[in-house]
Parts: C-alpha cells; structure tokens; sequence
C-alpha cells in the first residue's frame, strides 16, 4: 500500500477547511494532533528506553503540536524538556507553554547542552508550511539534529526539508534523516524521501473530507490516534 | 484503595481554575474529556457486542462531552445516534454538533424509539452542576433509562442523582443504575451509592491541582485516557 500524500497547498487548504466548514477550533485540532504526536514517541521511544525527551518547537504550529506532546507525555511518565525559542505571540501559543509551566517542564534555551543530556528528541519546529531558508537560530539546531546519533522524531516533515523536494541537495539538513516521522492528517510528499518509522495520526478527518482532498484514512486500531504505515523506500 | 471524591463545589471551582490559572480552553478540556468517556464505552461495550450507541445529551457541558465521545466512537467504528433536545446556544457545541452532521451522524428527535433500536447508551445529561428538579423534557428520558435493560455508561454523574447523596430517594432515578460510570478529573461523592463498572477520566490534572483540591490522581496505564478503579460498594 503506498498512502497517497498532500502537497503544502492542499494541506493548507485542509487545514482552513477544517477550521471553518468543518467547525473545529484550532484548540480542538492542535490537542488530537499532539496526541497523535505523543502516541508514537511512547512507541517509538517506549518508557524503558529512556524517559528524558526533549521537544525542539518552532515558532508556528508545529511547535504547537510539539508543546501538547511534551503535555501528553509527561503524564505518560516522560521527562520532557522545551527547546522554544521564537515563541509566538498568540494566546494559544501562550496556554499551552502555561500548561506545561505548571507541571515544571523546564524549558531551556542552549539547545546544544540539552541534546547532550536527553534518550529522545521530538523535531517540532517546522511543518508543512515551510519553505525557502531556515531562519535564525534555527540552522545550528538543525545541524545538531543532523549530526547526533540520538533518536528524534518529527512531526509533519523533518524540519529543513522541502515539503514536495524532501531533503536539500546539499548543506545544511541534507544529510537529515529522523529515526520516525508523524504524518499528520495526510503523508506530505516528502515522505518518499524518508526512511524510518512513518505514523500516521490526526484521527478526526471526516470521510467526505478525505474524499475532496483525495487522501485516504489509514485503518486506525482500536482506539488509537496515531498508526504506523509503511515507509516507502524510493532511493535518495 | 478508596478514591478521594470531590464535591459539587470544589468540582465547579476546579474546572474554573483549570480555565482561568491552568489556561485550559474549555476546547480543550472537553475534547480530553469527550476522547476519555469514548475510550471507557470502547471497554465496556466493544465493538462485538453491538455497534449501535445512542448518546443522550444535556444542554451543558456534560451534553458537550457526549457530543464529543460521540465523534470519537464513530472513528473507533460506532454507529452514534444523537439525541440532544435542548441545545446550547454556545458556539462550542454548535460547532461540535456540526462535527457530528458532517459525520453523518443522526440526530434524532423520539428517545423512546431510539432506545429500542440501540446496544448501548450514553447518559450524558447532567453533570456535577446538576442539582434540584429534572426538567422537561428529561424527566420520560430518565424514566426510560431507568427501565430499560440495555447497557448504560454515564458521564460524571447518573442523570437525576444528587452530587452529593446519590439517587433520589424516592420516585423518578431512584432506581437508575447505570452499567458504568466515567468520573471526570475526579469521582464525585456519589460514587459511594454506584454499583457498576467505575472509570476515572480526564488526564490533564496537574500534581499541584490535585494537590491543592486533595484528591489523588489514579495511575493511567500507558497512552490511556482512562483508567477503571474499584467500585466502592456501600449499601443504599
């Protein structure tokens, strides 16, 4: 089974639809998603492995999603670490730092120092809304993501990677490849790029939805918000 | 172990507290909660013992969970019918009663009827703020709850019972006895006159809430939304 994917505008388009005709608030969709998020970090990187994880968020929803896993984890028994350091100005953005505040999840500014202290990191810092260069100080981020040998796991797209192209033909985030990517809604093109653990989660995509974006919904089990589907391998 | 409960007071002044100092959105807390109750009826009625559910909604937010579980239980493969007489005026559940219309989701006027083409209930009617009189037109809704013999999952509170002395004493719910009860955040002091299947949901609470409204947290397992405690069993 190959899942069919969805470019940067179509997932755009998506994402506005589900918040106006769809009537979801983006509370609502932030919190399914960062579930989602959050069930494949338990399986990819179980309690056992290690409980330090550090969440690495950009400054849009990406980190958004990211901010709510490191919620959803840490009431799974992880210890998890913020890296944000362009927060937004939005008041949601401003909620869900709170809540991890009030659980004492530290949030740290030398990225670097808290890679050398962490079992797993979760790659929030851009989605499907990125392109062109990545933006200060975001470059040494990615050059430490890309160069450590601990296990991370992005969310939507690993970030520096063009969401149709996949990975840069060369410099920085070229040479990036996550151990596991969470795909959420539907796959981006880019994940025939990747090779690793692919999940897919976002359960909350009608089936008429599906049908106008011409995606198709992955058989979730049980009731489950994230499942893991497999990796295409096309060479690099 | 005997779980610490917690008044119709401290229950209304938690759920302010969780959206004004802990910087909740209602969104937010009512999309956990909704995903908790669904996740304990996918325990107590799975899916081989009948796909039909019927949600009996409130005008408040314990309508606004079942609203939600509702959604939730079509993905898990369900078949929701919804029964919500008196709606809210609020957005919020306009827009979750929409989620469900775009679902295709009935939404249906005659309870008797659809109660004898179900396999499941869900009573979420009302919450921990009920108190005094059931109103119309819920009072022939009870009385069917309480007659039928078909499996019942409540939410928070069996409709009609006190918050703090359990079912009536006498006349319409004094008989209601749900199969399973979901107590979000924490059980309410009725739980003592519950006799059934008993669910904790609702896994967002800081240790520092808990801690401040002094009731424990039971132990979730894994990823869960839920988790079933012991019954208490005292006598009526």
């Amino acid at each position: 089974m190959t899942l069919k994917t969805l470019g940067a505008k179509a997932a755009a388009a998506l994402d506005q639809e589900l918040m106006s005709t769809c009537a979801f608030s983006i509370d609502q969709l932030m919190e399914l998603a960062g579930l989602s998020v959050s069930q494949a970090i338990y399986r990819v990187h179980p309690l056992n492995k290690g409980r330090r994880v550090l969440v690495a968020c950009g400054p849009g929803n990406n980190g958004g999603d990211g901010l709510v896993a490191a919620r959803h984890l840490f009431y799974y028994g992880y210890q998890p670490t913020i890296f944000y350091p362009k927060r937004s100005k939005n008041e949601l953005y401003h909620r869900l730092a709170k809540q991890l505040e009030d659980l004492q999840v530290p949030f740290v500014d030398d990225f670097q120092s808290a890679l050398n202290s962490t079992d797993h990191v979760v790659d929030a810092i851009f989605g499907f809304s990125f392109s062109g260069e990545v933006r200060e100080p975001f470059p040494k981020v990615i050059q430490a993501l890309e160069e450590t040998k601990i296990p991370i796991t992005s969310v939507d797209a690993p970030s520096s990677w063009n969401i149709e192209d996949g990975p840069p033909k060369s410099g920085l985030g070229s040479a990036f490849m996550p151990t596991a990517l969470v795909s959420l809604t539907a796959p981006k093109p880019l994940v025939k790029y990747f090779k690793g653990r692919h999940f897919v989660g976002g359960r909350f995509v009608s089936p008429s939805i599906a049908k106008k974006y011409d995606f198709e919904v992955p058989e979730y089990p049980g009731v489950d918000q994230v499942v893991e589907v497999p990796t295409t391998n096309e060479k690099l």
